[in-house]
C-alpha cells in the first residue's frame, strides 16, 4: 500500500483545479476593527478586513470583552470536563436561559459550535423518529448535510426556497411517516431568505417537525435580534432554532432552542453533546453579554443594514456583478475560481483589502464569487476605496461589466 | 403523527433506568482549585471537586490567563470566520506549529474540540481511502467511533489492548486492502494504557496506518507532556497523533498531528475542520501558554501522579473497591447505576465532595463507578478527608469492602 501516493494524489487534484486553499494568515487588532494585519513575506502589513463574519463588530465590543476578562479572572479558562463530568457552570445555565428567551422557546442547549449543533441536533432528532423522512433545501449547509446523513434518516432534496416542490415531496410520502423540513433562514453565500411562514405552512398540512438554522441572522435581524423567524414573528411556529454564538454575536459556539422536552433528548441522546469539554466559561460569559447587548441595542444592526445597502449600491453604479440580495450579504459573481482568487491576491497584495474567494464547495462551480460583508465600522471613504479598486481590477482583467444601474 | 410521545418516551427510558442526568451546576474560583461552588437549592455553597479533567489546574495558571486576557486586549473574542475565511489568526498558526513540535510531526491542524478532531480526521481518512478497513480497539471514545461509522469504511473490533486478537483481524484481510488501526493510549475510564509499540509492530507486519488518541495523556506522559508516545518513544512511529486542549492543557480544542500530506488532506477535505468558525484566538493563546509552559516544567506532573498515587494506596488500605489503574485516574468500582449516584448525592451534600458518577453509556452497564481525578492542588488532608468520608458511606450503604490491601 503506498498510502503517501494517494495523500498526494489528492492534494494535487486540488491544486489541478485551481482550489487548493492557502490560508491568510491576519491579527485583528481590537478597537480598530476592520483593520487588522496580516502575516506573510515581509513581516505584518496593515489591511482592511471585508469578509468577516463578526458582522457587527461585536467580537471587539467593550462590554463582551469585559464580561471575558471577568469570568477569565474567576473561574479561569476552560471548564476542565463534559457537561455531565464537571463542566457544567452557572455560565452555561444562565447562557442557555437567555437563549431560550431569545427565541421565546422553553428550553436552549450549548454546543461547542453551530457546526456541532447542526450535526448533533439533526442526526439525533432522526434516530429518535424512527422511519422519518428528512426534507433539505438543496442549499443547506455543510453541518445540516453532515447531521442528516447521520440520522440514517431518508433525505428529499427539495430545490431552493421551493414551496411547491416541497410541497410535491412532502405529499408523496405515507401521512403516517414522521417528517421533517430542515432549512436555513438567511442563506449566506447569495443572501436570500427562505419563505419562513409558507415552510411552517406546509409542515402544519403535513404533519411535519421543522428546523431552522438560523446562524446567519441572529443578533442581525428581528427587534431583539431573534433573528428572521423573530422580524417575521414566526419563532413559536418552529419546532427547533439552531444558531451560532460565531458570528454577529462575536464569540464561539452553537446552539438550538425548541421545547423542554425536544432539548431534553438531545440533551440526553446526542454524543456531539455528551462526549466533549464543554464550551469553556470565558466564551459563554462573552456570548452572554453579547445576546443581552443585541437584545436591546439596534445601532449595530442598523449600520451594518446601512453599510451592505450602501456597498450593494455603488458596485451596481459601478456596472460590478453584484448578485441580488436582500440581506447584509454582499456577493459579486466572478464565475471563475482562478479569477476570483487572482482578483483576491490583488486586492491583498496592492489594496491592502482582504476578501475571501469562495469557490466550490462551497458555492457551486461555475458560480465563484467574492462575499463582501461591510460592518458597522467600515466607513463611506472605505466604500468608496473598495469600489474603485474593484472597478481597476476589472479593467484590468479585462471582465466583463453590466450596464451601470 | 404524535412526535411528542415519542420524545417523552425517550426521556422516560432515562428515567426508568435511573440514568437521566441531571447537570451540576458549578462555578470554580481561580487560583483556589479544587475549590468551586456549587449552585441549587440555597445559593451557591462552597465543593471541593474531584472528578475534572483539567488535570493539572493548568486551566487556573497565571501563565495561561496573562496569554487569554492579552489575546482578548490585542484581537478581541471571537475569529469571525472559518480558517479559510478571515478565521485564521497568527494565534492559529504558532499554535499549530507548537503542537506539530510537541509530537515531532511535520504538521498539526486545529479543531473546535478534540471530539471534531476524532470525528473529522477519521471520517475523512476513511474517505480518502478507498476500500479502507479500520480496526478499532473496543473501549475506543464516542468520537472515534462516530468518525469511524460515518468514513463509510468496514470497521473490524478488537478486544481492550488485545493483541493477539488485532493481528488475527488483521491477517484476515486481503494484504493490498488499505488499513488503520484506531486506539488510545491512557483509557480514562479505566486508567490502563495501550501497549503502543506492540501495535506499532503489527502495523508495519501488516502495512497498516496507526491513528493514536491522547487526549487523556498530552501534558501529562513524556518529558515534555508529548504524551505515554513521548514517554514509550514511539511518537515518530504512529502516522496520526490525535489531542485536546481542554484537558490537561486545560482549555478548549482539539488537534492532529501527522505528516505534511497527511495534515493538508484533511485541513482539505474534512467538513468538520472547514465549515465551522476557527477557535476563538483567546483559547488559541492560552493553550499556546499552556504548552510552552508543560513542555519546560514538570512540576504538575509530579503534583498530579503523587496525588493520584497516594489516593489510590489511601482508598486501597481502607478496603475500598479501587480499580486497578497504572495512571493518574482512580476509579472505584460501585456496580450499579442507581448506588453510584446515590454516593455522589451524599458525597456532595453532605461532604461536599463533587465527583460525577459514571454510567452507561460512557461505561458497560454493570460497571458503573466514580472516578477521581485528585490534582496537583489536591492536598494530603483532602485526601484523607475523601476515603474517611468514602469509607462512612460504603458502611452506611452497607457495601462491601475487600480486605484492607
Ligand atoms: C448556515 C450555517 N450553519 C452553520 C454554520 C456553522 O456554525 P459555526 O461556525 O458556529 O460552526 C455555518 C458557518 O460556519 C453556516 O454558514
Ligand atoms: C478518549 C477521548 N477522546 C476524545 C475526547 C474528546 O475531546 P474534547 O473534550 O476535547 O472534545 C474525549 C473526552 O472528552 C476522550 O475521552
Amino acid at each position: 500500500m503506498d498510502y503517501n501516493r494517494i495523500f498526494k494524489a489528492a492534494i494535487d487534484r486540488l491544486h489541478d483545479e485551481g482550489r487548493y486553499r492557502v490560508f491568510i494568515d491576519i491579527l485583528r487588532t481590537r478597537g480598530q476593527f476592520p483593520n487588522a494585519h496580516c502575516f506573510g513575506g515581509n513581516g505584518p502589513k496593515p489591511i482592511t478586513v471585508w469578509c468577516s463574519n463578526d458582522y457587527l463588530g461585536m467580537g471587539q465590543h467593550p462590554a463582551v470583552i469585559a464580561a471575558m476578562e471577568e469570568a477569565l479572572h474567576t473561574v479561569g479558562a476552560g471548564s476542565g470536563g463534559t457537561r455531565n463530568i464537571g463542566g457544567n457552570t452557572h455560565y452555561h445555565v444562565e447562557l442557555e436561559a437567555e437563549l431560550a428567551d431569545l427565541h421565546g422557546k422553553q428550553a436552549a442547549l450549548l454546543f461547542t459550535s453551530g457546526y456541532v449543533s447542526n450535526e448533533a441536533a439533526l442526526s439525533t432528532l432522526g434516530k429518535l423518529l424512527p422511519g422519518c423522512v428528512i426534507f433539505s433545501d438543496e442549499l443547506n449547509h455543510a453541518s445540516m448535510i453532515a447531521g442528516i446523513k447521520n440520522s440514517g434518516c431518508e433525505k428529499r432534496v427539495f430545490r431552493h426556497n421551493d414551496l411547491e416542490h416541497l410541497e410535491e415531496l412532502l405529499a408523496a410520502e405515507d401521512p403516517a411517516t414522521p417528517k421533517l423540513i430542515a432549512f436555513e433562514s438567511v442563506y449566506s453565500m447569495d443572501g436570500d431568505i427562505a419563505p419562513i411562514a409558507e415552510i411552517c405552512d406546509l409542515a402544519d398540512r403535513y404533519h411535519a417537525l421543522t428546523y431552522l438554522d438560523e446562524v446567519h441572522a441572529v443578533g442581525m435581524y428581528g427587534s431583539r435580534g431573534g433573528g428572521i423567524s423573530e422580524r417575521d414573528e414566526v419563532a413559536q411556529r418552529l419546532t427547533i432554532i439552531e444558531g451560532t454564538l460565531g458570528k454577529a454575536f462575536g464569540v464561539m459556539g452553537g446552539y438550538i432552542a425548541a421545547d423542554q422536552n425536544i432539548v431534553d433528548c438531545i440533551r440526553s441522546y446526542a454524543p456531539g453533546f455528551i462526549f466533549t469539554t464543554s464550551l469553556s466559561p470565558v466564551l459563554a460569559a462573552g456570548a452572554l453579554a453579547s445576546i443581552r447587548h443585541l437584545k436591546v441595542s439596534d445601532e449595530e444592526r442598523r449600520g451594518q443594514q446601512a453599510s451592505a445597502a450602501a456597498l450593494k449600491a455603488k458596485l451596481a453604479d459601478a456596472g460590478l456583478p453584484v448578485m441580488p440580495s436582500v440581506t447584509h450579504i454582499v456577493p459579486l459573481l466572478v464565475g471563475c475560481p482562478v479569477k476570483a482568487k487572482r482578483i483576491s491576491d490583488i486586492l491583498l497584495a496592492e489594496y491592502g483589502f482582504y476578501v475571501q474567494p469562495i469557490n466550490y464547495p462551497t458555492v457551486p462551480r461555475g458560480t465563484e464569487r467574492l462575499r463582501f460583508t461591510p460592518g458597522p465600522t467600515h466607513s463611506e471613504a472605505m466604500l468608496d476605496e473598495l469600489t474603485d479598486a474593484l472597478t481597476e481590477i476589472w479593467g484590468r482583467l479585462e471582465l466583463e461589466l453590466r450596464q451601470a444601474a
